[in-house]
């Protein structure tokens, strides 16, 4: 290979001039970057080794951020963030103060919208270039980038929808690598697989024009072949683009997304149609890493995400010696979302109508778990969370137990599902929200901070959230057998290390409980990991002289109103501990309780900002916002210290 | 016509052994009940008019409700209700007590899901008919009716999706009449169009297999005409059902909407082939009722629903003669969607940035006053609210500044995009929430009373509500120069009544405003219509002696914090009212203000109980939650004749 490119490459206009062949060695420059700089730091890996042509490519024939490069998602973004002024700055990505995960506005000129919720690229490219045709600000081109996976998403079609009726002049490169995080399901994913497979036409049948035909060697002996169902190959000769084209776009595909001259070809034709088109993309996640390439579905999924130290010298790293001899380490308490995914195997073992339902996120709800050993009783919807809980109403008017696990976040895009049928319906649907509460590395567009506050108001849902792993298993299994809705919501990482119970037992639905009594001048009321908090808090109370009474709130709907009032009333100040934020949360929730039964409470509310709250470690970013034992601590004393009694 | 069959019919039993020209008599019978009915009482109209046909050949071929007869909305499910046992009932339906206006689970055994929100019927389908595969309850088959317009909905290409991937055997019969509530827009509106002119081709192309033609007349000439253009004419051949087969779908039709005899048909040989299918119907939107049917597009949107005797003798009623010399009725105030749409007319004339948005509620957000006098200023992205807000987002990217009027209980699909998209990138976006409250006979499905719960929680938004028609005017123009998202709701149906100000002025942000100082006992401080009961509340206590001091909060976020603690210091009782559910509600948000303030206070908080509202005349249903002036004096007289100083 020539001298490197990438290093002198400080933004999109230094690819100016750069040759075809150039252009193909800087983007492998940039594969290697991110195997070197992800493999060390950890991070999203396999998706970005597929977009480094593309990245390329567009960055090539666009001129940035005049012409509009929007990147679905984001978490395929880290070639464009390299071309853009960022290369150095990679290894901070995910870390506290450093890169954003994902795209975000505020970082980069070139980031045009933010992201991380999927399928949102299509309606943002159709808003961009509408307000340019109504002569808003600088016209550009416009080109939204999504995967697969995100086109399932259904505001996707109906950003298509709304582009196609309009004639938006845009581009959507359909970046298709037959992955989302977890395989494909659908029949979407089917029509993809169908295209992929087909010869590679690239065809624009506007007016039945062809511009650019290449007939790959074999097609005549595959249409040979179908000569007695002439229908079917007229169908199949159609059919690559006809999805699309019903929508009024035109579509062009399939293009080798790892070809930098071809990619370059097909972009520029697509931009000078001044219509909308779809330029369907064949990339290969984890291209260029053996492990990830070569290694199969399997090997695609365990590559999605590095973990820090995961490569060296560009393949995997071998895993660390442990010294015979030496003293082995504690074994590390097991993650929330696998003992819920244990528990929920077990529970459909006791319950035949018990339903496990995952939107696209497979491993990362601990469903993997009950789709290897109950297949039949695992349903995955696809990046689709409306769908998810409509299926699941469906399923519970027919005397099903479905539970749907999804991300706090995510079920924001079932908020109406929630409101207008499950709740209305009071049906037996349960929401497991993994991911509740400050995520970490992922950022702001992936706390799961607002479920509390959102599904509170709502009429028949039952809150609850489990203190430990064990209490996860007891109210899994409370909330199956409850007669109506439940969220249960538990964070993302390591649980606390207690000892799972031989069987799950019944919590009496709205009812605390105490832990630990005090000495009568602070309680604390924890809800969810808020409990292990508070538990801090009292530990350091204790070292100024104050044995705090620390109880389990267990329920944020109905609140147990006897333990409230009780610790209300035998104690000084009553502080509520909650992983969300705090209009309209718990500790609100436990005033509402107290003021409904005429109690005048001054209550110390300890949760999260009325901001959104950056990307970085879970342990900086609680130290960040006070969401620790200290902090509370902190406060509790300054405010013991200078209060008088609490008025009633 | 022969002796009437429907006096008969009590339940969809009774339609066995009836011939098929009884059963086209019967669906005439059905319409000439729905005239006759919805003429004298209002309701739906056009839409049920459409289905009478399809609704007797849906329930003379399945055996409901062992078979599932999934309506989408609901709305056009009259003749269905007619049909199984609430025919004499029809004149209750919206009222009081009555039949409730779409479906409802809790109304009839044939009612299988509750509905009112667009697009969910083909995500129940799949889990029921799922469900009937896993073994749970009584195996039958599942039929989704849905309209075209609500197809734009993203979840329901979720839907579709899922189910051509799973290969779940139910039907997706496709009510094609053109349009929604408003005439349909975008790209499958188009394709419907063309598939609708296609000539009549029943195909089931599985395998090539061609099991049912009947090519009409005149489609030789067509064929011929296209000669030389081959490849169009294949496509057109092709064409019709191609969007639902590239998901794994068979594709029947088009089937007239109107020959129950050929329903009959196709619906038999649809469930037979145990599969995913799609029946292509169309139907006529105010069949039958000459006005609706003949006076085009205006005339289906007219009679999209009937006024109360708007009908007799299924004609037009005359309008009421005005006797000369009689006293003219005093003006009636304006309805607030009016005044919105003309203030938004006006700040689009001020500003070329101002675009608006709606999701087709044309004339039931006043966007149709927008369409008709600045067309280019006006958008109409399909029933896909989620989208009408990516479109924002990317509108106010590029500098606009968009408008999306989307109802309270609507918007709640597009929660996600406000938390993940507008409220973190903190765009220009302002919500014009039409329809907040209790919005009457359209129930509990309709009612937009969690909208200020579940925005408060969010960073960066601004909420407000205006107390009269002047004060809207006021808040889209503070709005619109607001640098953020803001969300700005009002209630349906009539205005206060006072004059409309020359020009809007600026409100500032997070002000309330003192409407009458009292006398030391009590403050009651309203949010948007709470404003008006707190005046009615404050003449009835000044009845009682008390002079109530009045306030508008005018902002539920960021509320007044000076306001509200003078206004607890100052007074006894502090008394908070609002249109909406307690929990996390206006009231709640005055509460955490104080308490952020070190504050505790008690407040008496008026609003919307935590259940599910019925539906009714919106008087019945203030009268039944005590949203009223009397309710709240009551409650004001109980607690402050019973209560000792405030507790600070």
């Amino acid at each position: 290979m020539s001298e490197p490119i990438l290093p002198r490459v400080d933004g999109p206009e230094d690819l100016r001039g750069l040759s075809d062949e150039q252009l193909q060695q800087l983007a492998q420059e940039v594969r290697e970057h991110i195997i070197d700089t992800v493999g060390e730091i950890g991070g999203h890996f396999g998706a970005n080794l597929g977009t480094c042509e593309l990245a390329v490519a567009l960055h090539s024939v666009l001129d940035s951020p005049r012409d509009k490069i929007l990147w679905d998602v984001g978490h395929q973004a880290y070639p464009h963030k390299i071309l853009t002024g960022r290369r150095d700055q990679l290894s901070t990505i995910r870390k506290y103060g450093g890169l954003t995960p994902f795209c975000a506005i505020e970082e980069s000129e070139h980031d045009i919208m933010g992201a991380g919720h999927a399928s949102t690229s299509i309606g943002y490219a159709v808003g961009l270039k509408e307000a340019m045709r109504h002569g808003q600000g600088e016209d550009g081109n416009v080109v939204a980038v999504i995967g697969d996976g995100s086109m399932t998403g259904g505001v996707a079609f109906e950003a298509m929808h709304q582009a196609g009726g309009l004639g938006t002049p845009m581009v959507v490169v359909l970046n298709d690598n037959g992955m989302s995080i977890s395989p494909n399901v659908g029949a979407l994913s089917r029509y993809f697989n169908r295209v992929r497979l087909n010869p590679k036409l690239w065809k624009a049948r506007e007016g039945g024009e062809e511009f650019l035909t290449k007939l790959p060697a074999g097609i005549g002996e595959r249409f040979a072949h179908l000569g007695p169902q002439l229908k079917e190959s007229i169908k199949a000769f159609w059919a690559p683009g006809l999805l699309w084209e019903e929508l009024d776009w035109a579509y062009m595909g399939v293009v080798d997304g790892h070809d930098v001259s071809m990619l370059r070809e097909a972009l520029s034709e697509a931009i000078a149609a001044e219509r909308p088109v779809v330029v369907h993309v064949a990339t290969v996640k984890g291209k260029g890493f053996a492990p990830a390439e070569e290694g199969g579905l399997e090997g695609m999924e365990k590559w999605h995400a590095a973990k820090p130290n995961s490569i060296a010298n560009g393949a995997p790293a071998p895993a660390p010696v442990v010294k015979p001899g030496a003293a082995a380490a504690p074994p590390k308490p097991p993650q929330y979302t696998q003992v819920f995914g244990e528990a929920l195997v077990e529970e459909c073992r006791r319950d035949e109508r018990v339903i496990g339902i995952t939107a696209a996120m497979n491993s990362g709800t601990g469903l993997n778990i009950l789709q290897r050993e109950l297949p039949e009783r695992y349903f995955d919807v696809g990046i689709a969370e409306q769908q998810a809980l409509l299926f699941a109403s469906g399923l519970a008017l027919q005397g099903c137990k479905p539970v749907a696990a999804i991300y706090s976040t995510f079920l924001q895009r079932a908020f109406d599902q929630i409101v207008h049928d499950v709740c209305l319906q009071r049906l037996d649907v349960v929401l497991a929200m993994d991911r509740a509460g400050l995520v970490g590395d992922d950022g702001p567009t992936h706390h799961g901070v607002f479920d509390i506050a959102y599904l509170r108001p709502l009429p028949h849902i039952v809150l609850m959230a489990p203190r430990d792993e064990a209490q996860l298993v007891h109210m899994l299994h409370t909330a199956l057998a409850y007669d109506g809705p439940v969220a249960l919501r538990y964070p993302r990482g390591e649980a606390v290390g207690v000892p799972l119970p031989a069987e799950p037992r019944l919590i009496e639905i709205g009812s605390g409980e105490i832990l630990q009594e005090g000495d009568g001048k602070v309680a604390l009321l924890g809800y969810g990991s808020g409990v292990g908090k508070a538990q801090e808090a009292a530990a350091l109370l204790a070292e100024h002289g104050i044995v705090a009474t620390v109880a389990d709130a267990r329920f944020a709907k109905p609140i147990d109103t006897g333990l409230v009032a009780q610790l209300q009333a035998e104690h000084e100040l009553l502080v509520t501990v909650e992983e969300g934020v705090l209009a309209g949360g718990f500790g609100t929730g436990v005033w509402e309780t107290l003021s409904d039964s005429g109690i005048a409470a001054r209550i110390m509310r300890v949760g999260l900002p009325d901001r959104y709250v950056t990307h970085g470690a879970p342990a900086l970013l609680h130290e960040e916002v006070g969401y620790t034992g200290a902090a509370i601590a902190e406060r509790v004393l300054a405010a013991v210290g200078t209060r008088t009694t609490a008025a009633s």
